[in-house]
C-alpha cells in the first residue's frame, strides 16, 4: 500500500513520519542524545495456583495452545530466528490463526527468512496486518513494492530487546520454538535433532510477552538443563514432530569467500588491526559471518599466531573458525550471540569457554552498560557507505529493502568499527555522496576497508596517527570514491522512489532514524 | 518498641496488623486463595549514555559508591545472605551511612546473622529504623524483645522475590558481595577466595533496585564466567580486600546429628519415602542442612543404592553428601539453591549437573509455577507442630523470634512433605495444641515423623493406603501427643507475651499470615 505521510526532519537531516503504525515516533536526536524516561514495561503478576502444580504444561496441539492464549483479531505474534531459514513452526501459527478467522495480527519477528514467503498469502488475506522486524529476500520485497498494509518497521537486535523492555512493542503471544524443552517450559538450543545453539533472540519474548508458548520436539525429562529459556515464564508447551530443518539452521552466509579482491579486502582489515596495535593480549573482537568477515578472522589468527597473541573474548555469531581459536587457545572466552554453524553448537553445548548471550546482555542501549562498547575492534558488512561514513545495510543500490539490521547498529560502538567493503558490486559503486538509507551514523564508524585503500574517519586521528608508517594504503575516502566514479563513468544512479512510505529505520534508542520509501516499479 | 496495634482474623483464625510499617496489609486468605492483580514493579529505563563506554564501573570505595547512589535517608539497602555467619560487607555499609549522618534506612537481607550483631548499635542511634528479613540470633532476640522501631517483616525466599517483583519492597540500593566480579559487574560465586557457591538470593535485588554495587575481592579481567549476577544491571563495583571470611560461609547447620533419636527418626522418614513408594528411578527429594535432614540423605542414598534407584534431580542446599550422589551417578542433576559447604561450591564450579537456581525458579508463587511443587518429597524441619499439622519454623518454644523462614514455606508445595521432629526437646513437647506462630498451614504438611512414631495427615488418604502395611509406626498425631504431654506432665506452658505486636509472618503470596508478638520480660 505505502503511505503518503508528512515528515518532519530529525538530527541526521532525515525526513521520518510522526506517526507509524499508530504510534507517536521520536525523531533521531544523535548519537547517546535521546535520554529515556519513564520505566520498563509492566508485566502482569501470575500466580503459581493458576498453573498445574506438577509443572506439566503441555498442550495436545499449537492450535489448542494458541486458543488457550486467547488468540484474537490485532494481537502481536512473536518469534525468534534461530532456526533461520529453516524454521517449521511460524507458518503453522499463522496457518491456524487463518483457520481460526483470526484477523489483522501483527507478526514481530526477530527476523524473517525466505522460508516465511507463504505468509505473504496471509499479509494479502488479512490475517497478519504487517510484520515488524527484518525483513529478509522476498517479505522484503513485497514491501518495499508497497504491497504490506502497514510499515515495516526495522530495529537492530539490540533495539527489539530495547523496545519491548520499554513497551514500544507489548507481545500478546510469543512463540519460541526450542530444540529441546521440559514439559513445565524449560528449554535450550544447544542439544537435540533441530539444534541451534541458543535461543537469545527469544528471551526477551519470554520476559515480557502476556502469553508464553514453548514448540519443541525434543522433549524431556524435567529439567531441562540449560535453561536458556525459563519455564517460570512459560505458559504452554507444545510438542511437534519437528520444529527446525537442520540443514536450513546453518547460516547461508557461512561461506568463505573465493574471491581475490575480498580476500585482499580482509587480509587489509587483519593487517590493519594489527598495525593500528588493536591486536595484543587480552583484546577482543567480533567479526560477522559473511564470506569477508570470515577470512578476516582467519588471518588475523595467523597474525595472532605469528605474534604470540591471545585474545580474552571474541563475540560470535560463531562458526568452526572461531572454535578452532577457542580449542587452540588463542581466546579464553566466546561470547556467543548466534551460532551459524554445527561446530558452534558443538562447542557452546561442550565447552563452559564458549558462553551464550542475549540481546540484553550484548547490546541492549537501555541498560546499564553493554558488551558492544567493550570490543576493541568489530568487522561489519554494509551495503552502502557515504562520504561521510554513514553506512547503510538494509537497501540495496536499486533501493530494495531486503536485509534486516540484526547486530549491526548496536555493534558500531565498539572502539574501533571497520567495514570491510569492495568499492563497487557489479558495476555500482559503494561509497556514495549520500546513503539511500541511513542506517549508522558516520561517526561511529572508523575505517572502510577496500581493494583501492584503507579510508579512516577524520574523527579518529589516534587511528590516522597509529598507522600513519605502517606501509598500508591509507587515503581519503572521497578520493577512493572519485577513482571509482571515474573508472564505472560517474556517480551511481539514484534509486528511484516514490513518496510513499513503506518502513521506518529505528535507532538503538527507539528513536527514527530514517525512513524507507517504496520502490517505483 | 512494640506496637500496640489494631487487629484483624485471617482465614487462619489468627488476628493480624492491618497496617505494617506503613503498609496497607492483605489478611492471608487461605492456601492458592489470594490471587494477584496489577504487574510487576517498574523498573525505571536506564540508557548506556550514562555508564561506561568501556564498561569500567569501579568506584575507589564502598562509600564513594553509596554515594554515586545517592544514599539518604529512609532509603531501603538489600543484601544477600550467601556468606552467612561470614558476611564482611552489610556492617561496614552502615558504619559507613552513620559517617555520613543518614538515618532511619531499612536494611532488607534475605538473611541476618549472629556476626551482624554490630548492627544492633545502628537500630539503636537511628542509622537503620528497622530490619525486613531473616532475623536469626541476636537481632532476632532484640526484635522479640521490642527495642526494634519498625516491625519484623519475615518472608520466606519465595515470598521475598515476589515482594520485591510485586513492588511490596522497593530496593534503593542493593549491595551485592560477590566472590568473583568484573569492572563491569558480572559477577559469580563459585569462585575465588571467598567463593560461597552462587548469588541466587541477591538475584531479585540486581533486577529490580534503582541502584545495584557489586562488591568483590576478587577482580578478574571482563568477562567474568559464569555471570550469575549480570552486569547490565549494575551500577558500580567495589573490590574490598575481603568480602567474606571462608571459614563462617559454611553453614553452622551441616553436621550430621549424632544424637540416636534423631538417626532413629532420619531412618524412619527414609523408610517412609520408600514405604510409601516415592523412592522410584526418576523421583526427586530435597532435603535441608539439618542435622536430622542429613542423616535422611545419608539413609536414603543407602536404600536407593540397595534397590538401584537413580534420582532425576535432588534439591539442595547441597552438601557433600549431595555431592556424592551427583558424582556416584545416583542423581542426575542437583538443582541447588545454596551450598552449604566447599564440595558442594566445587562442585557447582566443576559440574554441569550441579545447577545454580534462584528464588525465581524454585519458590516464587508468582510465576507460571516454580520448581517447589515438582519435588515428590521434601524433609523439613520445625520448632512446633500442632494436632492441625500446622508448623511453625520462626518461634521457639520461649516465644522468641529466632530463625527466618528461609525456603521451608515454599517447600510446603511438594508432592509430600514430610516434618522429621523430636517429639520433645529439653523436656519441652514439640507436638501443641496451636502453634504458637502459624508458618505452614496443615494442609500442605503431610506427614510428622517422631522417634515416638509417624502421623500421617488424614487428608492424604493415599500416604495412609500406601503404607498401611509397611510396618512402620504409623500412628494418630493426637495419640503421640497425649503420650508426650503424659511423660513430661501436662501440655507444654505457653510462651508469655504482651499485646504489642513486634513482626508479622508472610505468606508466600504476600499476604499475612500470623502476628509475632513481644514476649513478656
Amino acid at each position: 500500500m505505502g503511505q503518503k505521510l508528512e515528515l518532519v526532519k530529525n538530527a541526521a537531516g532525515r525526513g521520518i513520519p510522526a506517526i507509524v503504525n499508530g504510534q507517536q515516533t521520536v525523531p533521531y536526536k544523535g548519537v547517546g542524545k535521546h535520554k529515556p524516561t519513564g520505566s520498563k514495561t509492566a508485566v502482569p503478576v501470575r500466580s503459581c495456583a493458576d498453573y498445574p502444580a506438577d509443572g506439566n504444561k503441555i498442550q495436545p496441539s499449537l492450535k489448542a495452545a494458541l486458543e488457550k492464549c486467547g488468540l484474537k483479531d490485532g494481537m502481536t505474534i512473536s518469534s525468534h530466528h534461530h532456526f533461520r531459514n529453516g524454521d517449521l513452526v511460524m507458518n503453522q501459527v499463522f496457518d491456524i490463526a487463518a483457520g481460526l478467522g483470526v484477523k489483522d495480527l501483527v507478526w514481530f519477528p526477530s527476523a524473517a527468512f525466505p522460508c516465511h514467503e507463504p505468509l505473504i498469502k496471509h499479509l494479502e488475506n488479512g490475517v497478519i496486518h504487517h510484520i515488524e522486524g527484518s525483513l529478509n529476500g522476498p517479505l522484503g520485497k513485497y514491501a518495499s513494492e508497497g504491497k504490506m498494509k502497514g510499515l515495516a518497521v526495522l530495529r537492530s537486535h539490540g533495539g527489539r530487546w530495547q523496545a519491548v523492555q520499554d513497551g514500544e512493542v507489548h507481545i500478546d503471544i510469543a512463540v519460541i520454538a526450542a530444540p529441546t524443552a521440559d514439559s513445565f517450559g524449560n528449554a535450550t538450543g544447544d542439544r537435540g535433532p533441530s539444534a541451534c545453539g541458543l535461543l537469545g533472540f527469544g528471551l526477551v519474548d519470554s520476559l515480557y510477552a502476556d502469553h508464553v508458548i514453548i514448540v519443541t520436539d525434543n522433549l524431556v525429562p524435567f529439567p531441562c538443563v540449560p535453561w536458556q529459556i525459563q519455564g517460570n515464564n512459560v505458559d504452554y508447551v507444545v510438542v511437534l514432530d519437528k520444529v527446525g530443518d537442520a540443514d536450513k539452521i546453518i547460516s547461508g552466509t557461512t561461506q568463505l569467500t573465493k574471491s581475490p579482491d575480498r580476500l585482499y579486502i580482509a587480509e587489509l582489515t587483519a593487517k590493519f588491526v594489527q598495525a593500528a596495535g588493536i591486536m595484543k593480549d587480552g583484546f577482543s573482537f567480533q567479526a560477522g559471518a559473511g564470506g569477508t568477515s570470515l577470512a578476516f578472522a582467519i588471518y588475523l589468527k595467523k597474525f595472532m599466531q605469528e605474534k604470540g597473541v591471545k585474545a580474552r573474548f571474541i563475540r560470535g555469531g560463531s562458526t568452526k573458525y572461531l572454535v578452532e581459536m577457542l580449542e587452540e587457545g588463542l581466546t579464553d572466552y566466546i561470547l556467543d550471540g548466534q551460532t551459524f554453524d554445527l561446530e558452534g553448537v558443538r562447542s557452546m553445548r561442550e565447552n563452559p569457554g564458549h558462553v551464550n548471550t542475549s540481546p540484553f546482555t550484548s547490546y541492549n542501549w537501555h541498560g546499564k552498560g553493554n558488551f558492544a562498547s567493550l570490543l576493541d575492534v568489530v568487522v561489519l558488512g554494509a551495503t552502502e557507505v557515504d562520504v561521510n561514513f554513514n553506512a547503510n545495510v538494509v537497501t540495496h543500490s536499486d533501493g530494495m529493502m531486503l536485509h534486516g539490521i540484526g547486530g549491526w547498529q548496536n555493534c558500531l560502538f565498539s572502539k574501533c568499527t571497520i567495514l570491510p567493503i569492495p568499492a563497487f558490486r557489479n558495476r555500482v559503486p559503494i561509497i556514495v555522496d549520500k546513503v539511500t538509507t541511513l542506517v549508522g551514523p558516520g561517526e561511529l564508524i572508523d575505517v572502510i576497508v577496500t581493494e583501492r585503500g584503507i579510508a579512516i574517519n577524520p574523527l579518529r586521528q589516534d587511528l590516522l596517527d597509529a598507522t600513519r608508517d605502517s606501509g598500508l594504503p591509507i587515503r581519503k575516502l572521497t578520493e577512493i570514491k572519485t577513482e571509482v566514479d571515474d573508472l564505472v563513468g560517474g556517480a551511481p544512479q539514484k534509486p528511484r522512489f516514490t513518496d510513499e512510505v513503506i518502513g521506518v529505520v529505528k535507532w538503538v534508542d527507539g528513536t527514527v532514524l530514517d525512513t524507507i520509501f517504496k520502490v517505483r516499479a
